[in-house]
């Protein structure tokens, strides 16, 4: 059992499913719970918060719905003839929260981040969230734990999360905007992909200009190819930055494939091109960690399609950096 | 439009919609939006904070459905042979909120308490929740306006909301607690029906002991019929204190009947114990305020069976307060 | 297949499914299509209009929706110790319908009934609605066929259905006060059980006190028990009228038994209350037909209470007919 | 509020609500209640009216569903730069309906745009239906308010809406017939977008082609792209109408894009496909009106995909529409 | 982790999930997993299968859903002022089942009962299951462990479960008529709580009657109180057998109340009389084990009533066994 | 009726249902039930077994909802211009089943399938499921009829279905072992379309190599066109075989498109594509016969989008087999 962390907590279920077959192998059946000192390749952080969320969000049980599913998915990936087993994956549990003391929640994120990378031989965090709020302290801790690091940001999102600070605090509106604002991150080191729509108040476009934020939106996705977006985006990124951190906030699907993401649209990215776009930034040799964020697995249906999504953008992530690994291996 | 008042945003939704049939008088059709200055009888007063829920809940959305939901009921009661077209009813607007500074929003709760009091001649105040944690800046509130008052509860509720402030803060868990520690309303002039089965720690049942709170099982309501519990219950508190301040939860409720309360349970009340319990008690005298908390309308189904119940326990009662009224005039 | 009739139109659905054990006889097996000139004891008839109703309903699917429902009850009542295997009971289709002439549907309705009764030995009627529109349209065509009877009503609804015809036309708010402007049925001859709430208004309850319809609220019939209140009304209408028409709106029922039923209330009838005055309903010597209404098969969930609830109400009437009919064999 | 007119009510719902934060402008807070006489350059009518359409629906429910969703909505668009803050947008409310009298639904609806149109200097009319049906009264209404335009008919739907009128009279399936047979629209200038799988009779088909009405499959937009057919359809028109009236059926999406349309189906549009044809018709010169029908709300899921993608709809078509009046302002 | 058993495996789900309250324990946090030759006071068994349900079910997932359930329930019950922390509670795991072979799932689970009671000092088995066709080999296991008692039947149930063997094998209509044609228990000591209405047929009614089983319906309970009919139920089998068996299959309910319960019906029982029920039975000295089956939670909604119900049973049941035990201690 | 079949069952829905409009001709008015030794040129053959699936499915109730759903199709198609009123479509029932006994209810399917082709003149035999385990009898069923044929299998699906049969039986994870393993098809004449992502084990993608089995993941399908990839298939198999069969398991589809196949996943085919691909197989002289399984209509929402996309795709199957027809006639 995960015990010796003060900003961490066991995670609250364990699925060992397996398929009931002796030949199938299940991401469940990888995943092992860490223990302080460990070493493994990634690990897995739950973010239950979703508090801070402008609507209203239960993306707080996504650690949990996310923990359930990987009974569902085997271990290999048919796409890119990629195996995780190959990977030692680990669930560090889920941050401590507070039920009505949200900086509290938030400096706790921080401080588990801080935690956890200094607990471990270094490996890919994977953070589960919980609200878009809690990529600012993440990328806070992270920085903490690397300071001479210059970090980008890849954030593939409906939104560019640059709310003022002043009205609401750091809620799911603000992440971007808190990062550049505390001088963790330069607006110009921030690529995101998704934005479209009227979904984006003119006032912030202009702050997203000014800081010099780059953007794409889905509809030059879908004209150029999200191929060729992403690799731009990377591209552009690789040429800035030390380490890019990667933050895909469900709600930038169609609202047809993320029914369960409070702030999905119309006219949002559809699944393929979001799994595509995962297994390319996998690949990336300066992807640093990663979150999935804004997923309230209370409004899915039965099919459990926003779930089951989210949980594959994770393993496509996760299979192109297998692929990384062992060219470099 | 509701202008003037510093705690109070005006109603985000008006709906005049009537039944498309003249003699048919809907709910909507009587409540005129409150100005400061002006006098009435009773005055909604919407507190959209679901934040502080232990669980997730979107108990903010409430106010906003019973608000779209009074275009369903005719002012007409015909089991008590009242119509409240005989009241002045108000819309104060809703409690001003802030996204991520919840010691805030029950600060402000608190303040729209006093604001709404003391810029009215004296009314009847219903609140229409948000989560339970509202009740205890409300009850504050009311004491600062009338403090020589001795305000005594009767909570409708499957739990006691009396845990420990320690271990999460001032949450929905909490109300009845906040009040006892604070010195508002003493323990033993709280009053709770509905509490049941395994819903409730040992440790809280015998702080409920130790502080004199006096309660009734569901099953009691059952054996003895609502009725009597109830009638004993005002009873009890009228002789003890000078105003009484009802509290409904809805998931007193059997699971059955409120599927969008967050944590109603198996083996509650049935919807016509409560609307009973309701009509009765709006007809006691010393009955000075009441809320509504834990109706989550986005767990509804489309019958809308939860806040339809929940805007029929407020008519009835204000049908027993028109009584009341009428006795009295 | 059910030909030569002008005004019906053969059933769309025919459910022939068994229990797949020979020794289980569901309702499907016994219902057979009707042929003009054929005698039977039972003669069902779709009444497929919910366009006449206020609010939007797919009532106009329940015909098809019982008719598949009917596979999932054994002809055995093992209440009442009742084989409906005595009876002879056939399906005369649908009445014929127009998309939007809503006059003309009503119109078919009353010949509709007049050439079913006219074209078959004696039988008891029972339509299956569609909204309650349809109910003032198959009373005066029930009329037409015996018109020197008087006919009383026994109306089991959350509402009066006496609302003016000036505003809407003859919808599903009007069937009773249509029969009494029409000089059909005569107010005094009307009973209701289950009005209650703020689901009337206060110009309709005068009406009906003016017309002297008799009522009993749901409140009275949960003090009194449904079995005095049934017989109670069933006696005043035996003392007073030939014959008794029985209308069941499904609203009648609580909205957590009835979510299917577009204007089921909360407070509203428990399904054993209406199954138990079914039962008695049926057993009634004067009862001449029946009609069951607002049930809209789409707002069911997929445990399909509402319209499984619908289908024994009938059944248990047909119970009591059944055993009549054995008494008096 | 909205008063003089005579076949129009005022908006059943008044949505005010902002986004809680000063710099994000919603589409609710620029709509203003319309009054006679007034001057703006878009006016909303809700044609509340769904009782016309074959199969059961609730898209009378739809025009007060589009108003509460407004909130939802920055009035920025990021796609085409473009701020609808720059329009004058007015909400006229609801067309007078009657419950049972369907052909004088259809008179008021006629009679309505007269008034509409009669009571303010020129602008662009937005038709909130509704079912289809409504689009045949609506362009009569425009023929009538200028005789002497002649009309084309951009249609995009899964269906041609040509049925005999015989059968079922001028319901949702019949409005492009009954606009050809009145003489009001030549068949020859009508196009239709979307038609395609089983879903028309082979008789319309022919209709369709006798009548010269031009149709393009969605496999066919699918093979060109919507950009080649929609720039097509707008030359062909443009060269033989003096005016172009565009109408949208909700069900021409793919069934998983429009849970909500009744009538829906596989291999229908992407959502985004039908976004990018509405912005592009929008820049239309001779674009003069629009109409969205056949968007049943009760039939959406709580992520309301349906709600919310009509809604855009509509809004790239105003986008189209800004574009269109910058450049000739 | 549960190992060395041959017929079970360990659970698939464990859920060590807190109430984030020191002083509110949770079941989850009492029951641990059993290892072969501990001494425990109850043992959980789950039984998941349910490809032997005549209708399509997914009850097979019913205990995973119940152990995520028990993170929900304090261990306190405040109606029999009863903590379950009291006793030793075990989960032993699921029996192995196999995906086409239904003999041989059947025989795995009497085995697996075999197993698990020989494998532990005595204590009160529970098994979850699963559909009603359990039972059967349950109580043959049962049967085999201590072949000199007189085992008796309870079962609480709609349905009798008394069909033919032939028609369809070992289904879930007929694990009673499995039992007595092995003689594994006498008609005569079987009591069915529950029957009623038209959900059995008339042949097995008279299959019950000529093997003696003794039974009440659901109006008789109605009638009676459920207090009487349960404690004359105990005392019949008391005076007759030596160890009763507990069945309770969900399906009893109401479908208001049970809408996961596959062939839940109208006129079903009330869930507090089945909690009532439960509690009553567990106090009953010679019950030896219990179940509970026909509970799919894919058919439940987001309140999860049935779920919840059904753990609640299984409570009020142990709160009776731990009084009963209190007692002899 | 379809009577003399010994291992048919009637159909046990008929759905006569027309449009309301003489000129709509609906597929429900086309397909009649057919009797032994009649002649027709597609026959479908329900078979209504889902016990065998690994995970619950209820894909047993399908044939009953395709057959409801043939009343929303019209036999016209519009994409190709054909009228599938050309065909002479019968409905020979479904498979006779057991309730326990899946090795007799595979061995049912075979005989059926035997009967069925040896009963008429040659026709099309579309086989609606079921779960996917019914894919290997009905192919062996083929293979007996005609033994000299050498069969082929185009397989579009997320799944090879090649678990070994060891672990469960011959479950929906198992047919195209089953049939290599029995020698009915050469693993090297099998061409799967559609498998993808993290759902195929590797040990199974080994074997798919081992066997020659030719595969094209949805990434392919998508980057060369579907068209492209279905001609190449159908030319493989069309060079190596006599006969080909297709097998469509709906959860080749993306969840979104198939919310109610059990195992469909984020990624999968969209709609149209598979709609595309139906149509092009259609057309190819060697197909001999279809089937279309795991599809469980019980897990579909209100729109039932995933049952009208599996008819259709059966459609576009048979607008293909017409034209060839036409085109050879
Ligand atoms: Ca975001
Ligand atoms: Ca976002
Ligand atoms: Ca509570
Ligand atoms: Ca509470
Ligand atoms: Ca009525
Ligand atoms: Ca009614
Ligand atoms: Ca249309
Ligand atoms: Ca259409
Ligand atoms: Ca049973
Ligand atoms: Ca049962
Ligand atoms: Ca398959
Ligand atoms: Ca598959």
């Amino acid at each position: 059992m995960a015990e010796g962390y003060r900003y961490l907590v066991p995670p609250p279920i364990v699925a060992r499913g397996a398929a009931g077959d002796r030949l199938d192998v299940r991401m469940s059946q990888l995943i092992r719970e860490a223990a302080p000192g460990q070493a493994f390749d990634v690990g897995f952080i739950g973010v239950p918060l979703s508090r801070a969320s402008i609507s209203p969000s239960a993306a707080s049980e996504n650690p949990t719905a996310i923990r359930l599913a990987w009974r569902l998915f085997a271990s290999y990936n048919l796409d890119y003839d990629v195996d995780l087993a190959a990977l030692r994956i680990a669930d560090l549990g889920d941050v401590t929260m507070h039920v009505t003391d949200i900086p509290r929640c938030h400096a706790n994120i921080e401080e588990a981040v801080v935690e956890a990378l200094s607990s471990h031989p270094p490996f890919f965090p994977v953070f589960i969230g919980g609200d878009h709020s809690i990529t600012c302290p993440i990328v806070k801790g992270l920085k903490r734990v690397t300071p001479g690091r210059t970090i980008g940001i890849l954030q593939v999102d409906t939104h560019f999360d640059l709310r003022n600070l002043h009205d609401g605090g750091p809620s799911n509106g603000t992440p971007m905007r808190g990062l550049i604002e505390s001088g963790t991150v330069a607006g110009s080191n921030i690529v995101t992909i998704g934005v479209h729509g009227h979904f984006n108040a003119l006032a912030y476009k202009r702050y997203a200009d000014e800081q010099g934020v780059r953007y794409y939106t889905v509809r030059e996705v879908r004209r150029r190819g999200v191929e060729a977006v992403v690799d731009e985006a990377l591209a552009y990124l690789r040429a800035r930055v030390d380490a890019i951190y990667l933050t895909v906030d469900m709600d930038v699907l169609d609202v047809a494939f993320a029914p369960a993401a409070p702030a999905s649209t119309p006219g949002g990215l559809a699944t393929w091109d979001l799994l595509e776009a995962a297994h390319r930034i996998g690949r990336e040799e300066k992807l640093a960690a990663m979150d999935l964020v804004c997923l309230d697995p209370h409004r899915d249906g039965r099919a459990q399609s926003t779930v089951k999504t989210g949980a594959h953008v994770v393993l496509n992530v996760l299979c192109g950096y297998a692929q990384r690994i062992r060219q470099q291996g």
